[in-house]
């Protein structure tokens, strides 16, 4: 390879890193990669740090020790994801959205890869303190925004099934009771998916009475696994008492007025 | 803003661009956000051009006219493609994935993140010349690859479904025969997922005879929809003849031989 310049130097590492989150890179790497000194590549770093930081363009982690390296996380400021909350309240308080039975049609945020990567930006920042293994959802909708925020934390999903799938091996199932209809229904993961011990996140698109979160909550301690929280994009208003007591939400939905012809949707 | 040092804007420029894939930035934008002459912001960014081509990190590519502008495209070189599907057979080409029926333990590719990505790159690269409106994918496991390309494209998803949810609103619902069983099913795609007359890319994680695929092409056609191609990470090498004609894979499925205990999956 031939030497780079400072600026193409500043130019590789700044896409290397951004291109993936999480990913801890040494010095001793990009000194080896651009035959370069590490006291250079350093100062090259720190100039990304700070240039990335200033201007509300995520961070650049350093970890020290043996171990230690840097890496690349979105994390937005406070104010960053007050913007992305009510981006999604403006999008969805469109009355046209209503579809028969008083739904809110939804389906274009949640398949936007744009979209969901605002809002796993603003969900990876409240975890940031944690340690995370998997991201884990129930099919269908939930696994877009699962995938958004395993991508920007760097590690897998695993998804839990509504029923078990030939293809997928031996699999821990359930019986759960949904928590606004109480209906009996099932969920399933192969056992494959997740090792025993881990710490997860457990995510989805939409939460009401949090019967299913529950249940994912109960199938994850048949894993043993440690729980982390529990995040959605939109709680309801009501009922205000979850059958899951810590979650986060972006943003709370409060009904759809069908006289007025308006959705209610506000910032959490 | 303080005024930028050249390093400084390439390593802004550079997070900008690679963190939105295919959107299409103007020299008037940054030349705004920075308080930079446009002349200085084209040096700027033909130096990242040049050095992300150079060292296999994707391609900054210009259009010229009213609506042009600069965008950044996650194009693989074809050794590249070669690598990533080597990578996908070593980790595939594992006995003990093999779990009861003969089957082959997929999950934890298809729900990871960075092969994902590395899978779609290839995706995106083998239809750079296409133009696509949406990716197109059934559930549930074609969903995060069906994501990471749309990712890398800056274009949604949009899911079809094995059966018709009341929070989604009116849907177009088709039966279909299965290549391989030749039993009946039911796929379903709201009516507002698409918009008529689209150029959509179908996607799916496995094609065995291609009865899904097919299934797909004909509930397209009720969207109006021009099929710009199909693409699968895994093909089963038998059938040779698919009910879908031409598509892409990734790798070929030869079978699994109990006996000897292998599996062989190969590049396509």
């Amino acid at each position: 390879m031939d030497k780079l310049t400072k600026a193409q130097r500043i130019s590789l590492i700044t896409k290397i890193l951004v291109d993936h989150p999480f990913h801890m890179y040494t010095l001793q790497y990009f000194s080896e990669k651009f035959q370069c000194a590490k006291s250079t590549l350093s100062e090259d770093i720190n100039l990304i740090e700070s240039v990335l930081r200033k201007n509300d363009e995520g961070e650049i982690i350093s970890v020290s020790g043996a171990a230690g390296g840097i890496y690349y996380a979105a994390y937005m400021k406070p104010e960053q994801v007050e913007k992305v909350k009510q981006l999604i309240c403006q999008k969805l308080n469109d009355y046209r959205r209503v579809i028969p039975g008083g739904f809110v049609y939804m389906n274009d945020l949640f398949f936007d890869p744009k979209m969901l990567k605002k809002m796993a930006e603003c969900i990876i920042t409240k975890y940031k303190e944690h340690r995370i293994d998997y991201v884990v959802t129930i099919e269908t909708k939930g696994i877009p925004l699962a995938m958004a925020i395993a991508n920007e934390r760097g590690i897998p999903v695993a998804v839990i099934r509504k029923s078990a799938r030939l293809s997928e091996g031996t699999t821990m199932q359930m019986n759960y009771v949904t928590g606004s209809s109480k209906s009996i229904k099932t969920m399933a993961m192969p056992i494959r998916s997740i090792q025993r011990k881990s710490n997860i996140l457990l995510v989805d698109d939409f939460m009401k009475a949090g019967g299913t979160a529950k249940g994912m909550a109960d199938l994850m301690s048949e894993f043993e696994a440690n729980i982390v929280g529990v995040a959605v994009v939109l709680a309801t208003k009501e009922p205000k008492q979850k059958l899951i007591k810590d979650y986060y939400t972006l943003v709370e939905y409060d009904g759809v007025d069908e006289t007025k012809k308006t959705v209610k949707i506000i910032p959490a």
